[in-house]
């Protein structure tokens, strides 16, 4: 997430949009992106596979389960396997830094996915990408985050994004799963912090709510007893704007109830959508793809 | 199985035999298929895959394996976030009724790939156009149901899909594994039941051979005991007329005989490949694709 | 690998050059490819995808898990299967015959990726024309095996494509893992056999390291014992000579040190890029595929 500059999230933004807006059926013609999957997850590589194939790119997976690693391969030699068979990497990997390393052997470019507590930065940046569609502008936004704090590595590499923009941040939890302070230490924009989301509720132009994930507990009472503490209701809702939007990176448990999704303001389906413009944004830029032909560019 | 009116059964098995007949390699250029399957199926899974690729679309493959839902997610939010990445979704999920359920959450179009006990409308289509394609003609035929008629979805979507014609079907089993006396009662075209495969087999146009499911018996003796009741061999063939075809939806185990497979009127191969056509034909029918370029339309 | 002429082989090799110089994007447009992996293998898997898509072709996965094979189906049936739904198949199966067994069924051409103990052909193909890419010819040189010779399809399988060429073998292994006596026995090229590494690897021109494969030993005793007998470092490599290379089948474990990969004579992982353009020309030709479009064909 440090990589990017403030400049470098608008560019790709300016790109996603236009290609939301110009479908664009043959800019990745030829080209092959390999998804190194460690730890499953449905929503980030069939975003990248749809993400590619939109832009008439092919994939080739890699799962787990027929991966070299059963033989004792390191990461390191599975990853420089697929950079033969390919033009750029995907891979999510359950331990931290590990990206990073796997990285400086290869010559071609590398995506993190996911790489355990660590990051996650597509999502954050198709986090920031779904607010800028929808309301407009990140600047001056009040944005609440709820859920569980602490362990959530998509809040932790959100909020660190949304460094990049002039907004106000609300961390609700409950006191044991809070923003690590650590990381409140390191931000420069406006935040406060709660117990209880109606204190901010009103206010909030970005509710993003996160999973309250139940195999980071340490035990079931632990889990059960804060388990529904923060679950967005039509009644809740009631409370906030009517311009305002309600996200989620999903997949939900009891976070969020179903009614609410016919909700104009329930925006975490959307979320998705955009998700994929910003892959394919990303991955035309670290392939250097010539984008004459995109409209934007001639303006 | 009951959406259809004979008319579109009509206009399907036209499009699939002018797709059969003149191959189109750009029909579904940019668009994306996700295939969510919660039970394996080699041939379903691959059938619709080859029919997309056929005509220049692409596939993103969801394995129960690597779904969300090991987090806990619902199969309705499963399917919400496959249809944010591609344009057409199929199905497969082993609950009675999902599949239609599932339907209700989304904008793009679903198509049933077996849910459960339900329906597996796509195979009784392929089957029924398979008739079409080898016989010339579905009507005036007789139809003859051999093996589990209880429990197999297969013949029971079949039936139902032949009310469209003027056929006579023949209902082959042991007495606990007859077709269900509520299905029978629901049929318009004429029929007769039978314990002994002889007592038809002489007057047989199309022999449809289905599969005795081990795991749908109670017990190891129930299935041995009736296990080699119906086996089709080449010896028992030549009491059967010269021109007529032997269908399998497949697997076989040991149903039919693998000798009976180089005689001409083992039709369960081409079966699989009119299947290919069949699905191609329904996908470009619920993506309402332009078909102007196809000949038939314009004569 | 004896269905090879040396002409055939040559033939191929000129191809798979040709595709390396001059990247051709349509040549297999609209042409299908399933692989059948009963066994996993990230590296034969993802490269024939690789060599597939970057000729414009496309791929239908079919990996053990989600085969039919649960429900009882022969190999013999889950081929011809795939047969239906592509144009040419690639088969890895764990049984030595298989893969020609499964062949004598089919109408479409089957390739072999590895059968057992067996063969894997395309291997000592990418592993012969890598060498023909990095040194310019193959008669001549001094091609020296080390590792478990006795259990090592791949080396089987090379030394018996070298035949076609002048070289001289050198084989490299304990004695207990020493190349079956019927293999040599069939040599008709020069050989020397030794224990010792360091007795030819001054003139070795290619050193070809193999794994030893834990899971054929039949105690971890007999496993620990040579674990280490024959790890290629940097050390090692001052006595080699400054223009030769050294390959590698990968997954590596640890017969090369990992401090190797950044020496020029490191050849392991172009080994694997060019294994892609083999597997090109080879489907191409098992296709019959026009290449008129080629310069070669009109020199």
């Amino acid at each position: 997430m440090q990589q990017f500059t403030t400049q470098q999230v608008n560019t790709l933004f300016k790109l996603a949009h236009e290609l939301r807006i110009n479908p664009q059926g043959d800019l990745l013609k030829g080209k092959i992106l390999s998804t190194i999957f460690y730890e499953p997850s449905t929503r980030t590589q069939s975003s990248f596979t749809s993400a590619v194939q939109r832009l008439g790119g092919t994939v080739i997976p890699l799962n787990q389960i027929t991966s070299s690693v059963v033989k004792g391969e390191s990461l390191e030699d599975t990853v420089r396997t697929m950079e033969c068979y390919s033009d750029v990497i995907v891979l999510r990997h359950p331990e931290k830094g590990s990206v990073k390393a796997a990285s400086s052997f290869l010559r071609k470019p590398l995506i993190n996915a996911g790489d355990g507590i660590g990051e996650h930065p597509t999502q954050a940046l198709l986090d920031v990408f779904t607010i800028r569609e929808e309301l407009g502008t990140v600047n001056g936004l009040h944005i609440t985050l709820v859920g569980d704090l602490k362990h959530g590595r998509t809040v932790h590499s959100l909020s660190q994004l949304l460094q990049h923009y002039d907004v106000t941040l609300h961390f609700v939890s409950p006191a044991s799963l809070a923003m690590p302070a650590e990381l409140l230490g390191k931000l420069k924009t406006k935040y406060s912090v709660h117990e209880n989301l109606d204190d901010v509720l009103k206010v909030t132009d970005v509710l993003y709510v996160t999973r309250i994930q139940k195999e980071r507990f340490e035990s079931i009472q632990a889990y059960e007893a804060v388990k529904g503490s923060y679950i967005i209701t039509p009644q809740l809702m009631t409370n906030a704007k009517s311009r305002m939007i309600v996200m989620h990176p999903l997949p939900r448990v009891d976070e969020i109830s179903p009614e609410l999704d016919t909700d104009s303001r329930a925006a975490y389906f959307r979320q998705m959508e955009y998700g994929v413009f910003v892959r394919m944004a990303l991955i035309l830029q670290v392939l250097d793809v010539n984008l004459s032909s995109l409209e934007y560019l001639t303006n």
